[in-house]
């Protein structure tokens, strides 16, 4: 647990609450949590999520490993402790996202089962909603594809603590949902999001 | 400046734009930054600016300096440093929800200058729009106040580094916009913030 420092401080409520948002947007906020192996195609869904969302009239934002290391947490490396953070902030970030009434779509490589899990909790603490999304697809595969050409840096020694590789990468014992990226179509994989979502009734369709 | 630690990362463009957001909103993305004294009312006016916004069908949230300290920044205290961190990690939200399509309002002492430049700066450099708040109340007034009993904690020596007390507050030499919050009303205070932001578009109202 990342300890409180600061004393004195207390939650404020306002008098627009968080259902007048979802109200006013036509959607409850949820985080989408992508994890998986570099490569595994965690952006690219989050990408034709967002793309499929917005047909609907509704709103997301994506959080990504690479964006949100140009920001807020370029003060971070790649030590377990950094990632620890990086991936703690980034829970704090979604959390907040959700009060709003957005749905984020987070693509994190995320390998520490107990850093998912913190951020599992921090939502569920609060009342708000973590899908956690495995995006599972095998290392062969994903290490084939190397969009990045990480892969090869990492089995040269160019990159270290590189996941799958050189540091481990823990699976999701009960995720929500499973994505087989190197057996389905993109398309199959936006459905699936969307079925859930809808099913979950996170988004209100007006017809 | 805050030194980038993370290499190999790139910024991802998606296929929702910024300005497709914006026109689902109908509104622009923009960062008030309420700044000022303890007990100056900053979060007073937040609340009521974020009312009349929901009033307006417009999306605004707010992001208060004891909310953002019991989640992302519970790790931060009130030293010099950790002043500065913790306004550089609201600057970097604050970013990221103007991305989006959202107001935020935010109401943080931010005592600072460099610290409120550095956050104006971040936003300039990306496109987005930093309105600076000077909620200016004279350090009498304020402390007369004391909503959260901070000022007596503070001059018996309880509460220490305390803006205004033993720790400077420096004002802003050019913001977009001042409020005397000891002479005007809440009312008035609130017109002046609509008002910029429909003279300067951020609000697409349908008629």
């Amino acid at each position: 647990m990342t300890q409180q420092v600061a004393n004195n401080v207390v939650w404020h409520d306002g008098e627009v609450t968080r259902a007048d948002r979802f109200n006013r947007l036509g959607q409850r906020g949820a985080t989408l949590w992508f994890t998986g192996l570099s490569g595994s195609g965690k952006s690219t869904i989050a990408v034709a999520v967002e793309k499929a969302l917005h047909k609907l009239g509704k709103l997301s934002y994506r959080l990504d490993g690479d964006n949100i290391r140009l920001g807020i947490n370029k003060n971070l490396g790649f030590s377990q402790e950094d990632r620890t953070e990086n991936i703690r902030r980034i829970g704090e970030i979604s959390k907040l996202y959700c009060d709003t009434g957005i749905i984020t779509l987070n693509s994190f490589i995320s390998p520490y089962r107990a850093d998912r899990d913190t951020v599992r909790q921090l939502h569920e603490d609060s009342g708000y909603n973590f899908i956690e999304v495995h995006v599972d697809c095998a290392l062969a595969c994903a290490e084939e594809r190397d969009p990045k050409g990480l892969y090869k840096k990492a089995r040269a020694g160019e990159i270290k603590n590189f996941t799958g590789i050189d540091d481990p990468y823990e699976a999701p014992i009960d995720p929500e949902i499973v994505l087989h990226t190197d057996e389905m179509t993109l398309e199959d994989e936006v459905e699936i999001i969307l079925n859930y979502l809808q099913e979950h009734r996170y988004l209100i369709l007006y017809r």
